[in-house]
């Protein structure tokens, strides 16, 4: 039985995990959500949006379940931990949602007594735009929902999965390293991609020979992340930014070479655009 | 009134402008599509899906029609003009749908004959799926059609207007380069990513230090554009191959500067992600 869990950051992410916490079958046992969020309004928003059934005044009230999900940017996580892993209570299961999991691990093993059941997570769903209005607790429904765990004890593991099951999700336990590996090519430079390229196209529009109308829905696609909240694709890039920048290296190789053959005959660089790194068309 | 439209090229494009004719409101005065595509099959299953009234066995047989439509791809559009341009009727309204017209509209300078009335013509919609099947004629309505002009003959920009009108979707005149420029940023080198996106992604999904089963959302909408024919894409890649590359060491540029800044603290790199080119955060 899973009991009482706070959810500490009630912006989309933590809003999301809440509305699907409150509507677990009743035999996951959830009894009540308790949000904090540093900035009082966005939990009042998540509260009344049906992310939680109280608010808690201060941090350390929330400390009192026997879950906690830091649901904030990477870079917050770390500082939490840092802050006040020492205090989290023994038994409570801790867990976290951000996309790099791998400073978040050592910080976990850093800081948080050996009693406290204290893993890695990370949903690979939600949305692009930022704020309790923006969550979607049916996008869990079936998503994967990454572990990373903190130690080899099976015991928050277990629970882990338990929570996870909870909200509709399906649990998938691997090492923080793999993780970060893996979401540094298949989300972290997507994401700086796109801030990238709407960032060129944003300037391009106050220049003369550009046509704003021009703009097509493929365009929307491709900067789709940059929507999302600029804080926390700052704190996973920063938190991933070794293996971010290894995956960038591949993709500016093969970026590279399709360069390379621009002026070559169209099958060529058709070829070229099919075959995938490494090989000779 | 329109009369009679052909279209050369009966794959997804083509569908989509044949199904959206043979809609037009009756004072336009389409008054048959006849379709053209060199592989029989292709022109069949867009007949049988609504794209046209008819087939033509031989490309000179389409010609014979008040408007022609070019609906392959770029390169191939260029090849046509070569080679049968000199055939076109007088008075005929030739026009292409090619997402680069500075080379269409200079091989329509340099082989059709003066009496034609030949422009430039290029939807700013579609499906990333090639083929007939994959045509929606409604994602017409209201879309951007960009025409540009082969000469400063009002004539072919009026009936090139009334044609896109009678589709639904909204025509916008301006010169070929202003396009092909605007369009290198906001289509080529977002298709050129997608592609190389696709390729590392597939390359890893090989290694050993990769989990598939955390590719999300973000990712799909990301690669989403390497759906598109790649024949299309090299296509329109090739023939703005110039304009292409300056918007890509743009990108690269930007792509640079946030790179610098991945070991910087989180909130230099959340400026620097938000700021744009040019910017000192």
């Amino acid at each position: 039985l899973i009991g009482g869990v706070s959810i500490v950051g009630a912006g989309q992410v933590g809003t999301m995990l809440g509305m699907a916490l409150r509507s677990a079958p009743p035999d996951a046992g959830v009894t009540k959500v308790t949000l904090f969020d540093r900035d009082r309004a966005v939990a009042e928003e998540s509260l009344a949006l049906g992310g939680g059934d109280l608010i808690a005044d201060r941090i350390d009230e929330a400390l009192e379940a026997e879950a906690v999900i830091l649901a904030v940017p990477v870079t917050q996580i770390v500082k939490l931990l840092d802050e006040l892993g020492s205090r989290v209570p023994p038994e409570v299961l801790l867990m976290d949602t951000g996309s790099a999991k791998v400073l978040v691990v050592e910080a976990m093993r850093r800081n948080v007594p050996p009693t406290v059941h204290a893993i890695g997570g990370h949903p690979l769903v939600g949305t692009e735009r930022p704020g309790p209005s923006a969550a979607q607790a049916e996008l869990l429904r079936g998503a994967v929902f990454a572990l990373t765990p903190v130690s080899e004890d099976a015991e928050p593991i277990e629970r882990a999965r338990d929570l996870v099951q909870a909200m509709g999700a399906r649990p998938l336990v691997l090492t923080a390293q793999r993780h970060d590996q893996t979401v540094a090519l298949t989300s972290h430079v997507p994401h700086l991609l796109a801030f990238a390229l709407a960032s060129v196209v944003a300037a391009a529009e106050q220049e003369e020979g550009f046509e704003p109308a021009l703009e097509s829905s493929g365009l929307a696609g491709a900067v789709r992340l940059a929507a999302s909240d600029p804080a926390m694709v700052a704190g996973f890039l920063s938190a991933n930014a070794s293996l971010v920048r290894t995956a960038l290296r591949r993709l500016r190789g093969e970026i590279d070479r399709i360069d390379s053959v621009l002026d070559a005959d169209p099958s060529t660089l058709e070829a070229t655009l099919v075959a995938g790194p490494g090989t000779t068309p």
